[in-house]
């Protein structure tokens, strides 16, 4: 862990000082034999050393002023074992008078990806230059690794923070920081204990930001509960708990882990604040404006009959033998001829009782179609999501979709309806929902 | 549409004659004036026209005893309009007097992609050789063709049959043909509208056969039924309608239909009956074990704790830091050492409470840990459910998890978790449930 580590750190932008007595030189640095021989007082040691290594390593930061320590070793709370638990206390308390922070123990560490500092042993992907920056806080490191792995599909990740069993800083932390950065448009949360009392002042700062956050809490039934208790000592809550809590403190809940990074880019390329609640369904076929009027009603979102302009609008764009309907089936003469398409958007968007369009697509998108839907989310102040209905999952467009400031890509109808059915809701703060 | 389903007739293995009185030549084939002009009466004819000439050409092709016709037309009942669903009813009757077969008209077409048989306009992608043979029955053909792009990421899908506005010929008769013709392990199966006679009588006719159908029914609310019924002209049922159909025709419910396809490829895979009811995890962190247990009870999945032997198995194969449970978090360890994952596999299945493993995994897998999962399937005759977490949703190990023969391979914790509720409940034909 050691050795990855130092290898995450060849672009890290500051110093970087190896300690271990047994070498001289590592990866390039000159190694010193211990904290006491460093020339200059870390920020932040990484402490990749086995369990019972682990204490007096931390006691000797602490002693040398160090202003924070990464964990790695597991063998803590997360064990279930009474040990296991005093031993974890006894990290945080050494931390606690010293005023040293804590991350983990068993963590995988932090990541700013966009800064190239990462301060974590896995190998993150590369983000990709990209319109919505999203910051992923995951407690489990290797739910938070599943997670970045969004970046090989076109995810721009500013960030990944883990914390393990969250001796000290929790998600709570890591929420309020990225709110605070400026870095994100929005964040992906998710774990399975954290304080309550700073998962609620992080909400306050991200409301204030005007950082959107979609939440996504483990452990909700009895028996992931236990699991949970056992893998990193957290406390209890259900399904409606979680849901008041997400209520509260202002986070979009997402109960399928799938589509939380979906939701979290769906947040940051959406306008603050919904101009009205329906629905507008525009599709290239009858069988995928059906499913997507059926996850609407599954969500409780509104498809409105279109207002008497709107008809006209449709019944221009479409081809004599499509209805002006909404949902609108387009027909597959979208295919051979663009103008449809982007006759039928405008209307939609030009509606008032429509706040959201929905796209349901089946093929693979052309690109002056994918620019035209995500100028046409900008110029109407109204979120356009594409809901890519193929099941070749990362088939061409997916990634220019991605990459498109105004356009959220989803690959399933009811997460879309299920982040629209929260964005509709959501409380905004006064100077937000005052524009 | 003409001259691209010529283009899909070029692997055809049949004789083929274009008909068309302005050419000589169509795609390297002599081309025919009329019907009457040809050398002997086809088994289908293709009606690739417009509107305004489909009738008169399906009364020839009735005049001259062909066996039966596809027609791609739109403008029938699909318009809603009085005139839409009388011109469709003569099609009907021109088709029912002279006993042929009508496909369509609306429709997309019919493919047997395993013989090169495509009577389709639309390009599908060339099937990967692989163990779960799936056969695609879709009404829409535009839906048909986006999940039969699941070619490109290593499905192997034996035919794609849609039929549109099903004037005559069905989804029901679709499925007993794919039924009876021993080639699908299991059907994927998406429709709006079809005789609930003949869904039943094909039902029966896959059971008998041990071909597994799941199946989604598009238009379960009210705003999608109406938008279904302007589509196809189909009746309206809900959802309770649907879940009593699937109960007595032995159809697994999929309601979300990103989820159909991997279901399908499940169902081929699974074995016939459950041995037991239990499901055991197995992950390589905590987290996710977290999150499979929480989808497990979203389900109604039962989540045994092992017996003493399976603990004591656990205790051997795990690392000392490591807990002895379902579910099982063998820990980051595994990466390093993979003869932890395997002994933990081996010994949940091993547990007699548990019929099904599921294994939710971060990161792609290495080659031989799904060598070794397909081969623990095979042996125990316990599916072993392999959940993909990572945000690469294509990502290295998909597709060789897709072409194992006993490994299922879902994207989803809930879609595998709702498979499986579905595979434990579902009767069984009495020779099967003997075995």
């Amino acid at each position: 862990m050691g050795a990855r580590t130092m290898a995450n750190l060849a672009r890290f932008p500051g110093r970087v000082f190896p300690v271990n007595a047994q070498y001289e030189e590592v990866a390039g640095h000159r190694c010193h034999p211990s904290l006491d021989a460093l020339p200059e007082v870390p920020d932040v040691a990484i402490v990749a050393l086995a369990l019972d290594r682990v204490e007096d390593a931390v006691a000797a930061c602490a002693a040398r002023g160090v202003g924070a320590v990464v964990i790695y070793a597991a063998g803590y709370a997360e064990m279930g074992t009474e040990a296991g638990c005093a031993a974890q206390a006894r990290l945080a308390a050494i931390g606690r008078d010293a005023r040293m922070r804590i991350v983990g123990p068993n963590t995988a560490g932090l990541a700013d990806l966009a800064r190239g500092i990462v301060l974590a042993f896995p190998e993150f992907p590369e983000p990709p230059a990209g319109a919505a920056r999203i910051g992923l806080v995951a407690q489990s490191g290797a739910l938070g690794l599943a997670l970045a792995q969004a970046a090989q599909r076109g995810v721009a990740l500013t960030h990944v923070l883990t914390c393990g069993n969250s001796a000290d800083v929790d998600v709570g932390d890591w929420l309020a920081a990225l709110a605070e950065s400026g870095d994100c448009g929005a964040v992906a949360l998710t774990w399975e204990g954290a304080s309550r009392e700073r998962l609620l002042a992080a909400g306050r700062i991200a409301r204030d930001r005007g950082v959107a956050v979609a939440a996504c809490r483990l452990g909700l039934s009895a028996i992931g509960a236990e699991q949970a208790l056992f893998h990193t000592g957290s406390v209890v809550i259900g399904e409606a708990d979680f849901r008041a809590l997400c209520a509260e403190a202002g986070f979009v809940p997402v109960t399928r882990i799938e589509a939380l990074i979906e939701t979290a880019c769906f947040l940051a390329k959406a306008p603050r604040v919904a101009r009205a609640r329906g629905i507008g369904i525009a599709s290239g076929s009858g069988g995928t404006a059906i499913l997507a009027a059926d996850a609407a009603a599954r969500h409780g979102l509104d498809v409105p009959a279109p207002s008497p302009a709107t008809v006209e609008a449709l019944r221009t764009a479409l081809p004599p033998f499509a209805a002006p309907r909404n949902p609108c089936d387009a027909t597959a003469q979208v295919t051979a001829n663009p103008q449809i398409l982007r006759g039928v958007v405008d209307a939609l968007l030009a509606d008032p009782s429509i706040g959201a369009l929905v796209c349901p697509w089946g093929k693979a998108y052309r690109s002056e179609n994918i620019a035209y839907l995500d100028e046409a989310a900008r110029r109407s102040g109204k979120p356009v999501c594409l809901v890519w209905m193929s099941q070749w999952l990362e088939g061409p467009g997916t990634a220019e979709a991605e990459a498109a400031p105004n356009l959220a890509l989803f690959r399933s109808l009811d997460s879309c309806a299920a982040a629209l059915a929260a964005w509709f809701v959501q409380e905004m703060p006064r100077d937000c929902a005052d524009q």
